[in-house]
């Protein structure tokens, strides 16, 4: 017998993710109701993931789970926020129990590694679609913004960009690589790791952050335009791994990290008197951040090497068009 | 020249909706930063209407708007919440102008009359979907659940459902009716009216209420269920609109009221001591709502006609199967 919307919450979703003391009523009513902590701001977003536009549409359901709220995990990562609470909307062509399974245990495993509870959503049947709300909070007045960054300030990014998006492309079947580089490539685009710790603690340093979703030269370029402000990122410090370098040659490693999306990293600024203490209380090969460039005063995002201006045909993912 | 992803949310969703000052930051950062009222709990809902599947795909865009936030405002109602900021997930097979200024259009009038802000959201290419997340407030410990009620209550619900059923069955071509009919139950079922004012009210009064979007029997069971009682409704009592009548008949637009979905109206339990504050306080004939029957001991949802239990062959909108 098929599975009735009721029975599938209750078997997949009841208790995913983390229990939290602050859940009043969560799966089971019309709506979650929820205690916000007091002298706290609360911090909302919402990411969709649409098969076959933001993964292959075969792509193992845990790692659907795992990316649908580790999207979402990375901007409050870049507002400096603690998760709390999510809801997910879940759009399925239809109740494919081991489907669902995977995707449940997926999702799960990472909400109760940030703590956050699934306190509601919705089930449909339609192509699949996953949206996911998340909510979390920020010390009131700390949150970190894309637009306190001013000229002179170092631009820094965590983790290896390009990464993920060599991943996907391998998926895709576009690139060909080593098994291990296969391996290792295709893990970062299918569960890629949000930065929650690092922005929670970039709160004290950082004067503006973003999420690395669109591709870095892209979203670095969005920090700048918030802070009304340009933004030159050095070619040759453009983190990229061991592996992306043995895969694609130090150039097009460098290109697909400034361009390739989906690394879900962040970029962030810094106040050139902060540095001090950021570099000492967050050591850079402790945190895996890098430093690759500088804000300055003349509008727009620029790529240097040897002391020339690069082009790039273009800076990041577009939906439309 | 096609409309970029941020040039669209410039466009048609940037000032879409309220404007509230409790929206420390809105559409243009990585999430929304919110300042959650004193002595309030959150509430929270989402729900997804699938284009084929929630509509017909060739519904006025206005209209898929003004659905997709009024199903969750009906949520909100539900829980006796004040409706506060909305965040928007839409996937669209493209970004036509037309029909993009059309769906803002009518979800930002929606919005309005509730002041309600867009804070976030999320736009992606896909098959159409439309997924709102709808954050409110309710006076701490205040909410209005589905579990409160017990055997005796007097069970209650605003409106004439069955008329949304109707609509969706005229649109589809699945009945026919007189053109001003027609006008009508079209018109219940793209545009419904969520009951926030008689929500917030009810919290005074109602012991248990849940919103009917499923078909009013199957909701009042699950209010039941959620109060560990069962429920007898009255055949005779169903409240339906003289258009219904005139269209279906009395047996066909009673079956209609209590089966057909996509109604959001509240269905609401009172304690039997608390009828006549109910009653003075909100009188049934400006407010909207009838008396269909009580709650009892024994489980299950019946209707009851001539001391006789009908029998229906499903008492809601499943998904799955």
């Amino acid at each position: 017998m098929p599975l009735s919307e009721s029975a599938l919450i209750e078997r997949y979703f009841r208790t995913c993710g983390a229990q939290r003391p602050d859940v009043l009523a969560g799966i089971g009513d019309d709506a979650a109701l929820l205690a916000v902590a007091p002298d706290a701001e609360l911090v909302a977003a919402t990411d969709t993931l649409v098969a076959g536009v933001h993964f292959p549409a075969g792509s193992p359901p845990a790692s659907i789970g795992h990316r649908s709220l580790a999207v979402n995990l990375s901007d409050l990562a870049a507002m400096g926020a603690r998760p709390a609470w999510a809801l997910l909307a879940l759009t399925l062509p239809d109740a494919d129990e081991g489907w669902l399974a995977e995707f449940a245990a997926g999702f799960s495993a990472l909400a109760r590694a940030h703590e956050v509870a699934l306190v509601g959503g919705d089930t449909t049947r339609g192509p699949l679609c996953v949206t996911v709300q998340l909510l979390g909070h920020v010390p009131r007045g700390e949150a970190l913004r894309r637009c306190g960054a001013r000229a002179g300030d170092v631009l820094f990014v965590s983790g290896t960009p390009g990464d993920a998006a060599a991943g996907l492309a391998l998926e895709q079947g576009r690139l060909h690589a080593s098994a291990a580089a296969l391996a290792y490539l295709r893990e970062r685009f299918l569960r890629p790791t949000p930065r929650i710790a690092l922005g929670q603690r970039l709160r004290r340093h950082a004067s503006a952050c973003i999420d690395v979703s669109d591709g870095l030269l892209g979203d670095a370029g969005k920090l700048a335009d918030a802070s009304r402000a340009g933004v030159e990122i050095s070619f040759g410090a453009v983190p990229v791994s061991e592996t992306l370098l043995r895969t694609l040659g130090e150039e097009r490693a460098r290109e697909l990290a400034l361009t390739g999306g989906d690394d879900y990293e962040l970029c962030f600024a810094v106040h050139a008197e902060n540095l001090p203490a950021l570099l000492a209380e967050l050591p850079p090969h402790s945190w895996g951040y890098s430093r690759i460039g500088a804000l300055r005063s003349a509008p727009g995002a620029v790529v240097v090497r040897d002391g020339t201006v690069m082009e790039f045909s273009h800076s990041g993912y577009q939906h439309f068009p």
